[in-house]
């Protein structure tokens, strides 16, 4: 099986290439850049010297087509474009934001840009992998999710489908490691200044919400905003959700439990965590696991769930592997098998 | 003017010191241990050689009542009992637990030990400077509050206590810097388990959750329980508290601003944002500040409120003194007016 | 084959974990504790949940001998004595620094203990894969070599054995990551004591010394006492040695870098870095690679070389399992062919 | 005494504004810069907020002119033109690299662009204030030393000028924070790619490199090449020098102890620790101290000299300040002594 790269100097792609490099189904991969076209992944990346002798190709339609697989990583407005342009052969996985929201209006709403249209949105499957298995299995483009929107629905999803919380009384306090924000360097993520630093941004105004809002709308059928803020923590990956909401009346922590263990029991990468017992971010440091904890507390009768991920893994990279693995009929678990790299 | 700090070998003892030593009314300091008597505080901290010249004493009543001021900077439960021992010519500003909360009960609750006597809780004044200035004034027995409190209320009081919010409804969502946890090495602390990586511990079981609501209930006259959860940073200093609510009907963003400003208008420590600026936890690093945005998101109907201090500063040693001068008539911020170090 | 590993819980046994749970060679794994018998690897790693599921066994020498392998992850002391009681048709793989001096004087001189008995130190061989691969395809007892001297030894052999430097006249200025210095919490490696901190320790007496003569000797015929100074970054894991020597008259940049380019031609794990181009610690993260650069100062007369491993894989767990393909006859890379982690 | 600061966006401009703040002299600070006229220096350093009121102004001789001392705390190539517009009754305290080196082709050569004219270079007075104080005393024109010099010479003067060892056998290994690299934004300082790793740069060609030699040329009379070889660590603050040389015949530990204890007698902000105790970057954090620690290894015959330094203090502003006072007959302390922050 051949995989293209496209983006493939960013960290979602530099990701991609560490893992399909050992994947058993992959014989072939190929790399893209619109602006780093001639240079080896080596100069770009010297961790990868002697082990992946790839050049960075042009961008053009009929390259990508003599691909089974090609994994768009690129900025947003990018991929709209070029997914068009592909053959129906060739299967797409979108790791940019463009093709996630259902609705153009939403999309410029929040990205303030022109969306794709919407034909293009509606083909789209959006691939939360524990929650659209069997659309993904015969996805022709797939739209891989964010890794906020990934991180807090895992978490969320199995106590909101079944009602045990209301949708808009949820509250996601979200930290990232500064991977999250991509390779270029900038002012926000300058060492000096986030280093021993604890930070705050876009409060409200992150353009994941609508991703986590509009696939809640799909497991609950309700329309709700919820409350959404991201924080950068000192570090390279990683993100922890911690979300609060008040539990519904008739529900206890033991049906939680049960909830949770029911949901995920088929899923190999979603990891429950004992009742009061929570994940730190680096016990999934370099894989797709999502580790999920909640307690209950009996005098505020609110539910907390943390759940974590490596943003650069089940948050982007890792989790558009699983997709591939499923649209291709391969066990979830190919060429992800990996303990944390723990300390 | 005479000190004595008891505990000094601690990170809250160690942080008097270093201010202490430049403060314009302070003529002696004298440190004490109850493990370290007779070393120096060089041997202990390296860093303060050639400029603290120190010896660590035994703890005896007789020669901490030869001071004006004593700071109980030790683990639960010794403070309750020395402050019992000590003159009441001499004033005591206590920054352990100890003497936080007015109830035995409550105390024994949450700390899993017993209460100093209820004579002494009563007797105590709480330390929050901007909302207890007065009785401050004439306290001879402080209470210095709680890092997180301090953080939390700071953001909180402000739009409770005018019902902009309802207590009940609060949630605190609290990050720290490892220095909260003291100097005492543990698996928690350890760099190779802590260094990237991001941690959430006592969910809903953290000793500053009753600190918070007894003063909140001060405030707005009403019990209720609120949602805190403490989490690690992978960083020094600092304490970033998020915190949620729904504001309530009749209230605007431009009031809530109102609220804010007014509140802190004479209050040189506490330093309000412009609506939907948010501060960092490091640009109040090594000060007294307490830093404080908001926003209200028109999609939600909530209120966000982020506030940061130095933990070791505004949430203990900086405080402490800030009280201090409170106490014996001096400015504010006699000896505290540093400019934070950044970056 | 069956693998057993002694002394699990420290970071060099869980990082042999990672690595064997995936090695396509290793049919079963055991691990044994003395001080955590009847624990799970899981309790121990909450990052292994679902994955490991190994109980932690008694030590004992009938139960070692069913396995083909027996990894001796432990504390200085143990393993020689260990070593003894197991059958010699039981291959040991020893990652502590017990065996790895030829004499026992020297031994006793660092280690500031009794060194094990001379036979076993003869026996033991020194498992410095890429130097000494004939003999490690026979041995038995196989002692791992540390972090440090890995590090120091693969950048400095090349041009010490052709006599391009005096080792009399070599500077190594190593610096390490915190993991280095295991995983009991200490003073040195409390958090917020070494974040934000650079520190330097051991100055001339770490046990890494003779280690590093021995070796250098056995490569020039030369005794010769060097220089060698370990560091402590804040960081995980990664080690640097900058290595400083004069050149011997008649060589230049260009035989050096042959020298390089054939000594490391057949040795997939080292990497040889472009003349001027030096390695990050990061470049070689969570994988067996030695990466090495080096340039040659016109002005001094001096070499300079870089060489970066990281300290739990190259440094321990990863060049024990190379150690342990090439004893059993399998291609080097075996279960270790992985790409760094980057960022 | 009024003070003007050009370039005081940077890290050094702002270090300055810290220590000047409360400096008891400064009657009042004037802010300059060539690209944020117009802006106040809360909105480049929002952590100044409410405590320095001061808006950027631009740069013109007439308005520096008011100013008793002005710092320029400039890029390359910018002070050398500026000094010459300034009246010569204005004291100027250089902070860029432009007036440092005594020869116009070195400084060609290193920094790879037009010195000055080499009549300025002359007239600049060297700024290492332990070692030029009486020079300094009538400066004019004042040149402050760079950060890794500053941390090289303080810890090797006092050795190589009573020739107890050979400037020519000197190899200085050096480790800095990232604030040594400025506030601009680039992929070596990105955190993603800075965090737990360790980087090495610019061997043998920083620009630091002839400024240490031509210091030692002058305290020895002989000119001789160094090695010098910059590191990057990933923390905000502080510079270690590990330094190696062989001991000359003659001199044991006792005289070399003797020497720097001699050297430093008068020099508060030189603290020397007892022989085999050495300093860690961040007991000096926020200060102008330089701490020196070293050894002698009897084996090899080697000295290690080990000495730190807060990069932007005693390796900036800092010291520009101490020379700012012994330029005005003020105490050298005025203004900053602090307590290290620790941790």
């Amino acid at each position: 099986m051949k995989a293209a790269i496209v983006g493939a100097t960013g960290y979602g792609g530099i990701e991609l290439i560490r893992i399909l490099h050992n994947h058993p189904k992959i014989e072939g991969i190929k790399v893209f850049s619109s602006s780093q076209e001639g240079k080896t992944m080596a100069e770009s990346y010297p961790h990868v010297t002697d082990i992946v002798e790839l050049t960075l190709g042009e961008i053009q339609p009929e390259r990508l087509n003599e691909h089974d697989v090609v994994f768009l990583s690129t900025p947003p407005g990018v991929s709209a474009e070029w997914t068009e342009h592909l053959s129906s052969k060739t299967k797409i996985i979108d790791l940019s934001g463009d093709l996630r929201l259902n609705h153009p209006e939403t999309y410029t709403a929040w990205y303030q840009r022109e969306s794709a249209p919407e034909a293009l949105l509606q083909k789209a499957v959006y691939g939360l992998t524990e929650w659209h298995k069997e659309e993904i299995k015969s996805a022709q483009i797939l739209s891989n999710p964010g890794c906020y929107p990934t991180a807090a629905l895992l978490g969320a999803i199995p106590v909101a489908q079944k009602n045990a919380i209301e949708t808009s009384e949820l509250i996601i306090d979200a930290k990232t490691g500064t991977t999250g924000a991509g390779r270029s360097p900038s002012a926000m993520t300058h060492f000096s200044e986030m280093n021993d630093n604890f930070k705050v941004y876009k409060v409200n105004e992150h353009k994941h919400t609508p991703e986590i809002e509009q696939e809640l709308e799909n497991w609950t059928n309700k329309k709700a905003p919820v409350t959404f803020t991201p924080h950068l923590v000192p570090m390279t990956r990683g993100i922890m959700a911690t979300m609060y909401a008040p539990l519904q009346s008739g529900w206890n922590k033991n049906d939680i439990e049960e909830l949770y263990y029911k949901a995920y029991k088929d899923h190999p990468f979603v990891r429950i965590r004992e009742d009061h017992t929570f994940p730190f971010t680096k016990e999934v440091y370099g894989t797709n696991y999502c580790d999920i904890g909640f307690t209950v507390d009996e005098r505020t009768g609110r539910l907390t769930i943390v759940s974590v991920i490596d943003n650069l893994m089940k948050g982007a990279s890792g989790q558009a592997i699983q997709n591939m693995n499923v649209m291709f009929g391969y066990p979830e678990k190919t060429g992800l098998d990996f303990i944390p790299i723990y300390p």
